[in-house]
């Protein structure tokens, strides 16, 4: 586990990033590829994924008890790359870390908002994310215009985690939720949990035409300006990555690389 | 809650019913038909479900708690009503519970080998269960020259805890795990985790013909004998059920009512 130094947070400390699980290894990625100067720390809560078919209470709780064991590894900053949590728990991981933190909707729905010609946007998300209506209320203040249509897709999370990103299968459960969206006037979808873009070749084929916004690339923007704002950002280290998961460090790794193309070596354990 | 009387159980103390989410209560079903006197406490692990995809040090802890508290409830015994659980930490919850604890391979494992003609079967589980070959070895111990195929079919929870039990894709999910069995000699199949009765009938569809074995009826007879033997049947009682959750009570009663038929009324929560 990355030793933490006494003291406070600094330009050389590390960014801590975290998920459920392996989705928000999609954030990681564009983070470094974003920042390649800086030291990142993911945890993924395998012991307890998914979260997002999981209450508004048991998300908060999980959250906090993950900001607070970032706060111990005196990270500079916090990245939730996670959209449930985002959508819950923002408040509560910047409360209790005490360093600021950049949460996955608001740079995902920025996008979509400049990226939608006609303000007809689709949301796609878990169970816990579409019934919070964060994307619908962020995209709503910034362009009130805009019409949001908003779908719960839960079993996208199982099959990303299961590897199944383009089995038969699975392209029928993409048709079987976005079906309906077909032929409609939306030209713009969110993928909005940071597993779907794993599943965006099935999603493309399935609603050709649409701009897609995954929120990890406007997430890493969003980061980097943070750090830049507040004199936080690492201009001369060497870079680098811890992972911590809390169960099944074996099955992160082989996702991480099969899924992601990202070699693992090291992961650390911790439980709670 | 259901409030713990003082002293030591007795036989009109409760039986303790657990698993990580509604799968168990196929086998609470099961009990309750057998044993219509008894009073029954079910606990569902709904914040961290599903175990099956988790560590075997995760499975042991997340039963030793749930063991914890259920003693606390003073039950005169504890059912296992998952097979992931049953699988790696029935001595665990032995050890803390210090009650009689029933599993659910020993019986469902004696059932199948009863029901087999030719001793060629089959055990569909999640990734966890098919990795400990619990039921492999339970088979072997007690017919030496049986021949048994595990396959893990990691999906199904997810699609069960869904409620996709007959939809399209979930067929064909079926058919991906359960085609290469088509045509050969097994002539039994165990269901090896208590959400894959949900769904039998894509099952019996995909391999007509087979004898299709689930735990929960051989695990109700199993808890009568344990308690008929210890004297610890509750002869006089009008019987009751009350239902705990880690998490999101709404979806439980919903998914008790939608796919088993079960009116539930009250249900509380218990966080870890």
């Amino acid at each position: 586990m990355p030793k933490a130094k006494a003291g406070k947070s600094g330009p050389a400390s590390p960014i801590g990033i975290f998920d459920s699980g392996i989705g928000g290894l999609t954030v990681f990625r564009e983070i470094r590829k974003k920042l390649p100067r800086e030291k990142l720390v993911y945890f993924g809560d395998t012991a307890r994924v998914p979260y997002g078919t999981k209450s508004k209470e048991t998300i908060i709780k999980f959250a906090g008890e993950i900001a607070l064991f970032l706060k111990s590894l005196k990270v500079k900053m916090i990245v939730i790359a996670c959209n449930t949590v985002s959508s819950f728990a923002l408040e509560e991981v910047k409360r209790i870390s005490g360093v600021p933190v950049a949460g996955v909707i608001e740079p995902g729905a920025g996008a979509a908002v400049e990226a939608s010609e006609n303000g007809k946007i689709i949301v796609i998300g878990t169970s816990a994310t579409i019934s919070s209506h964060s994307y619908k209320k962020t995209i709503k203040k910034a362009a009130p215009g805009s019409e949001v249509f908003e779908k719960a897709c839960p079993l996208f999370v199982p099959l990303v985690e299961e590897g199944w990103c383009s089995r038969h299968p699975s392209r029928l459960i993409v048709r079987e939720y976005l079906s309906g969206f077909k032929g409609k006037k939306y030209d713009t979808i969110i993928l909005g949990c940071t597993h779907y873009p794993l599943l965006k070749k099935l999603i493309r084929r399935e609603l050709p035409g649409l701009k897609i916004i995954d929120s990890a690339r406007a997430t890493a923007e969003e980061v980097a300006s943070m750090l830049s704002k507040t004199g936080m950002l690492n201009k001369k280290g060497k870079g680098g990555a811890a992972f911590i998961v809390s169960d099944a460090p074996g099955k992160f790794r082989k996702l991480g690389r099969e899924l992601l193309g990202l070699k693992i070596s090291k992961i650390d354990v911790k439980r709670f």
